[in-house]
């Protein structure tokens, strides 16, 4: 499926500042940068620096006190549909190595003091696929999506009890639970076809079966109408800004449309039953 | 400079669990192992597990109830005296991308909430080796080493309060304080020569000037005198065990030894000057 | 019903302090003091000051290092069985001025950060008594006993989702989520019979129908064997001892004993069916 | 020294809900009501309700879902300056039974966790007038006026490292740290002359040598531009509205003038000396 994402950031410079920017698409294995476009306005010193297989984007801000970043982008994105059998659970014995840090409590997703609450409430359910669904819809069913109840130091923790948030709220509860019961889980930035409204969208991923599947407790979003941006262990590794020195956000449009001439049918979680959606690894022969 | 380490952890388990242990001594450019040996006790099925250059042990205890872990190595340590024009400042717009996340908050490191107080505390200090001895300094002179007062969920922003804690709640303010700076900063966990009393030993490492470079704000180790285990954004990566499922840790025995024949002098941060001192590389042709 | 407590408080001081202890039984229309006695030893400076309903011991150790102190006494307790109709909701704008206090958070009890948690929870219960029934079973099934997992700063936020504690940490937590529902609601501490082991016990009191009606979470006591010590917003108003300079706890003994040659049978909340029991005012004619 | 106050509160609620409000001038030996009038539009059920010396408002709103209240008064205030000999320190032994709640930590003031901060920073201050100055100075100097930046949940915990807010903020860590150290503090919410801009304003007593004495961290006040509404042990006690169901804010004008003819000089703590202003107590004879 095409993609058509587009992001324009107004920015404010009080004195020279280096931003480091996460808005560009990922190329992976299983997401094709058809063609994109950065323009920088007026012209500033960037420069792509990749970490893993996210793509920052780091700029100078120099003299300049106004200026504008608009990405456009083309994106086909193949997304693997796992069975019930790909999704089977996996001894932590297995994972891989570069599984092992999605385990441990981060910035934002302090699962060593969910532990017990997650074992509580999650903890005789059978199949981590299972799990990770059930606490999905937990939060759908207990937290309520209130832009404005929080802000950029709320965590898990306090979403917990607190129970408001936004996109980046759902994503890191998940994400703690989802660790708290040993399953291995990561922050997933991304643009999303038919947000509403349109905006920078975060979900997570949960590790099951060998494979990282997507996750939306918000259910704002699609695992078929995705284009990943990237992974971090939560917001504090994907934001879609980090300022060193001081700059102030003007303004922020984001889009993501269907390239047309193609039939799109959203995914329904549930419709799909015991199977798992994967942007990871198409790598079949 | 060549060191014989010894661990010796002995471990009761509730049921069949698995283990992520931290307790080998790194391989690098600058650490050589002249010769090392586990043991465990009973045969348990372990496996080493490298990510980046940390060398995790995955351990399943089976069936088994008790068991002892020891670990032995030789290490051959070679460190780099960094003179001060190697260590002056590098815009962030020099740092290479494996760099970028020691910028970002971690779960016992909120550089974002203590960033007004970082600014105001040690803004004014022009270059960032001079910033973190200051850093190490005031940690130091304000915070007091009181073993029984912090537990495993203490993070940087108590202790900056709360001011009393161990290694771990020492490197954890220290690294916290630098991010806050944009100084990005790691944990170090390793053995420590002379530490009293023995044990394993945590302390942070400033990139400053291109290199990691070491800082003890406890002042209970030197930086010459370290066998490094690994690094992580904090010790939630570089736990030395992390267990999933119920084992319980019944006691623990640490040593750090010169091997004979050589002659070593411990190194005063005081007496060095300008001088960084990197375990990281030595790379020099 | 007439009980004999005693408590035995050993301390060391390190330099001269003054502590404030909460160990006398109180004096209230519902308990009568039939003797009681105190003892310092070796002799020291106390004074008795009386807050609210509380009495207070005021101790200065002068230059003394260790001492201990004795407070033995046989006290007649009154309660009261609150008639279903007793307990009929009361509005807030009928609330007594005093009350009013118990309606705000405190220290311990931040029922301002609980309040979508209770409302989802519990909102849909009509009559507060069943509320806060619901609220104290809840706890006992979410909350597991154990001594050793919380210390002196753990607070209901922190209870709600880490569910572990001891009988102050229950009572923290019936009494953040009764005010977040707009009960107003106090801790208690007091002298507990067949309490197993012996200790002071904490617990609480709502507001109900113009009765203070008593609540134990943990169902280590029974209404009916209970001597009060004191009430409070929270533990910190009514702590066994608040140190002002440096003295430590030594050892502690408690006992709550019944005066021979009476009948108790424990009250079963249960069985009580929608009787509450208040120990505070048996004021009728 | 007379001053009219002034204060226009709108309202919408949303369903038949109680409000509790802080907004009259209390009545106390040293503030003469001289004329006051609440009016309420349209008319309400309201009640008033005195809680030690505050003067609560409590109002049903009843069906209405728009409305407004109107608090107008002309009071006299008189203070006290309290000579040098009259602040000499009164050691915990002779506080008289009311004061003692004031030592304790409350929802906002965590002076337990405050503890070892505040003896490093003020330990060493021989008289508490001037530790409390000390306290204000260094509150001044390092915390930052910055509405926007905290919000209701913000405690004294968080403003010791983040360093910015508002009055609330700065008198939240007065109280916390003087607690600290022993020296009873609460909070107070009053109507300020010559505030800019004009709101309710917030600031802190110490209790010293007996008499309750008036501190601003903020600078904004003068202790003789004061009227007092009311004292709790922090904002919790002495909120401006208290709100049990649906009631927001939709407007609020606050006025503090100089009754004309007047001859009206701001005091300066510093040209004060070590006197201290109360506005408790003109009890002499």
């Amino acid at each position: 499926m095409q993609f058509q994402v587009f992001s324009e950031l107004e920015y404010e410079a009080s004195f020279p500042s280096t931003m480091i920017l996460n808005i560009h698409a990922q190329r992976n294995p299983s997401q094709e940068i058809v063609e994109e476009k950065l323009t920088l306005l007026p012209e500033l010193q960037s420069e792509e620096i990749v970490v893993g297989e996210n793509r920052f984007l780091r700029v100078q801000t120099g003299e300049l006190k106004n200026f504008t970043i608009v990405y456009e982008a083309t994106v086909d994105v193949e997304y693997e549909l796992l069975s019930a059998k790909q999704i089977d659970p996996l001894p932590i014995s297995e994972f891989s190595p570069e599984v092992i840090p999605y385990l441990f409590p981060s910035r934002y997703c302090q699962s060593d003091r969910l532990s017990r609450l997650a074992w509580d409430l999650f903890g005789n359910i059978k199949r981590p696929y299972d799990t990770v669904m059930a606490i999905t819809d937990w939060i759908y069913d207990n937290v309520e999506y209130m832009p404005g109840t929080t802000n950029s130091q709320t965590s898990a923790y306090d979403t917990v009890t607190q129970r408001t948030g936004v996109c980046r709220d759902f994503a890191h509860l998940g994400i703690a639970l989802c660790r708290a019961l040993n399953i291995p889980a990561r922050y997933f930035t991304g643009y999303a076809y038919q947000l509403d409204p349109p905006d920078f969208h975060a979900l997570f991923e949960a590790f099951i079966g060998g494979s990282w599947i997507i996750f939306d407790a918000t259910r704002l979003s699609s695992p078929n109408g995705l284009v990943k941006i990237g992974n971090g262990r939560d917001a504090a590794e994907a934001a879609v800004s980090s300022i060193f020195g001081r700059v102030e956000g003007k303004s922020m449009t984001v889009r993501c449309e269907l390239v047309p001439g193609q039939d799109y049918k959203p995914m329904n979680r549930r419709q799909l039953g015991h199977k798992g959606v994967s942007l990871e690894t198409v790598e079949q022969a």
